[in-house]
């Protein structure tokens, strides 16, 4: 996305001509549509659009013109270009974790990493050795509410747009989750549904399979059910241990992770329902 | 593509407003746009435009709409939404021709096999096992010229849309070429642009890779040079021989020509250039 | 396999020399090791031996000798150069079948297909083709041991190595399962163990999975849990419903299939405990 | 590797009795062998083997009844199980460098980086804030010969095992190639033999593929032609620009050249001829 290109975001139940009437508005504003995508879904006759676009006009009255023409139920997103924050909590895997604080460094990450929280102080030189704030929030002798009022406290400053999970290996309370709807995405070590809960690669290893695998999803009340954001598996056999599959599975993890990440950052995922549309 | 589906395909130089101005046409005649895809090729600035729609209207007096509001170059196509006849030919090897004829049977494939040419007689038991008519077109003591000369005289009767060289191993002559523009679909047996000519199983052994594949694309004048519309690739290693590659790349090779086959005959594939644009 | 070529098989509890023992009985015998490939699991501590040898030594000798210096759970076992008969069951689907009655077909299948079987008559025409013999036994209007009975009579005068359930829809009682056992193998339309029973395409739609794959696997009494042979996955996304997923994720589940049937009838396959030691 | 453990690699024409006898050996000095690897190359009749053994009998005496018992022209290595020195060199780009480091500074790499050395200064804060030492030789103004002797004067203190070029951009002397015979890795950014040379990305749009890839190989004289190590690819699309590739495919260049590593550090890769044979 350059500088001077906004994203368009769009769903509402489908009708006949959404798409004149959207690129209609878009005209009227003399706005170039540099690259457009629209998808219905057959089961639920739902409309999903994503249009990126160039142009200086205001984009209050773009939005307003948008609201006029479609119908009420109507979700209207207009992305604004410049690089959000975003918060990375981990506990004490560093592949996830380094290899976004790498892009991040080099400008290779859609966003700005802000602040590292951990339950943990093992990575904290890792990211001081890239000039990140790193908050080391113990959950010992706390309650779960007590543990997750400390984080919410050490993110309030950031107002981060996303929380990242990279292999932060504790479960937050719905309470928790509400206060990010949509907006906290986690790493999980297998290709989901196959081994949701603990230890996915020694659940792997014990049922034998000859493929492992990584999902990044949003994260929802329930566990390890939030919707799929980006999936991929690579092929393992009989010699693995679940030791072995961990290692392996690590750098499934963290391509999955960040790619997932790049689609979320780039306006590329709608949420709707259990599932995401994708526009890739 | 269910029987009142039509697919309207357009390309042709981009300018600010083409997506409303379309879609327009379609609003006016009362037509449900059922997907839409668009692309604008940032090098050329060339704009490509796919969409699917439902409605009975006549589909001339769309066409002539949309010629008056396009710019002069453009070219604009509307599928009619019947079955196609595609020619398949085919020298010895059973794997990419049996598995079309397998799907040409269930009614998996998205044209209608009209006939198999094959310049041996190997395969006559197979293609008739499925009521197929099969031409033994022999190429012994004829020039290349009078070969094909027979060939395009048993192709005539079936008029068809595509001819399908499903491991067909001789090179047409460009005259033969021209008769087919964008026409004609190999499958070549390597990853392209590696390894192209002949015995590419043998250069890749030699060379030592640890991958093997397949590719489909258009015919051209320059062997092994036409537009690329699939490719796929599995992985191997030392202890394959030239032959084992050839084994195992069989399933890689039917496999690419038959999806590849699918984006062509449901219309999904523009050529522009020397590249596609396949909007899956 | 060359034609003069056997396979011994060996597995046992490991301890210090088994490879010296085992390769100085060949080596004794004058045989000519091909290849040879070991793997001790590190869990169980379980040994696992495959050697390809040439030689005319008679087999009973290389046997008896090889008992005197195993330890005495070993189980050792000589296979022959010959293709065995397999007996394939389907209901309506042809992809699998069809896939491997082409290879039956053209040699290229490691065994030969004596026989499918069916609950329905649908595949008849196709197999017929084929000119391989076709059972039609119903399961309508009779209890699955009656079922089963007819089966097992269609069945007995093939005297099958392998039964292979290629896409048979209908559950096998474990009393049939315990005549074939280690023989049945099925191959299942979703990685496993994600989305075991019935209609897994249509969970994975339902779950919004980015991936779908097929499983081949040894059928034992719990359903879907037998072990893993063979897996692989192919990529989805939002535009896919269950039935396009279902169309897609056919030529993965030919494909494992036949991968799987390969690996089992060369002979490369330990089936140890849950799991599967494969020597590819 | 665990700390006891010793790698034996061995190769040489094939006789039979091969195994029996180096198994003899082992066995003889009470080595318990823990993995075992043997393949011969049908073509040459070459033998390759790979023993991993537990046991604290001095080498020499291994090595020198091995010596006795195997053909004059055995290649007989005996690997140690200390961690070795590798030296990096880089250019400009972090992904590979940054990935090394990583798996470097937290103990998931088979040796240790000794050294950074960059024809550019800009990686050094990545490289210092690992705490690894970065020498920044500049090759300007240099002839390439002069250049080539600071960088070997750089090493020469380190006397690492192996030197790897993640992302160097220049193309070393025969005569700086032969001071490290089959000890320089390095990674191409693409699936060779495809798109030798300069700009692979670029190469791969203009061609128009479907697929791109990274090839991790030993250097030679012959540019682009050293023996393959490991290959892999990701799919892309019309969409993605010379640019889009190069991003997409720094993914796929860091995961390969950390594959290779690992296997060529562990021990598990032979080279003959031109290509390698490795025990996965």
């Amino acid at each position: 996305m350059n500088s001077n290109e906004r994203i368009l975001l769009i769903d509402c139940p489908d009708e006949k001509g959404l798409i004149y009437k959207i690129s209609g508005v878009l005209y009227d504003h003399k706005l170039n549509i540099v690259s457009n995508q629209e998808y219905v879904d057959p089961v639920s006759d739902h409309f999903f659009m994503r249009s990126a676009f160039e142009g200086t006009e205001a984009a209050e009255q773009v939005l307003s013109d948008l609201e006029e023409i479609l119908p009420e139920q109507a979700d209207i997103r207009l992305a604004s270009n410049g690089k959000r924050s975003v918060v990375v909590l981990a506990t004490k895997e560093p592949h996830c974790l380094g290899d976004l604080l790498l892009r991040n460094a080099y400008d290779e990450f859609p966003a700005t990493i802000s602040a590292v929280i951990s339950n943990h102080d093992y990575l904290e030189p890792l990211v001081r050795s890239f000039d990140i704030p790193f908050h080391h929030i113990s959950h010992e002798h706390l309650e779960r509410e007590e543990h997750e009022e400390k984080i919410l406290n050490a993110l309030a400053p950031y107002n981060p747009a996303y929380l990242v999970l990279a292999k932060y290996m504790r479960v937050f309370t719905p309470l928790f989750v509400k206060r990010f709807p949509n907006r906290m995405i986690n790493i999980h070590h297998s290709f989901l549904p196959a081994f949701v809960g603990a230890s996915p690669y020694r659940q792997a290893f014990d049922r034998g399979v000859k493929i492992i695998g990584a999902t990044a999803h949003f994260v929802t009340d329930d566990l390890d059910e939030g919707q799929i954001i980006a999936q991929d598996v690579i092929p393992v056999n009989h010699s693995y241990t679940a030791s072995d599959m961990a290692n392996a599975g690590r750098d499934v993890e963290k391509i999955v992770l960040s790619k997932a990440l790049k689609l979320v950052l780039e306006e590329k995922v709608f949420i709707y329902q259990n599932r995401t549309v994708v526009f890739e």
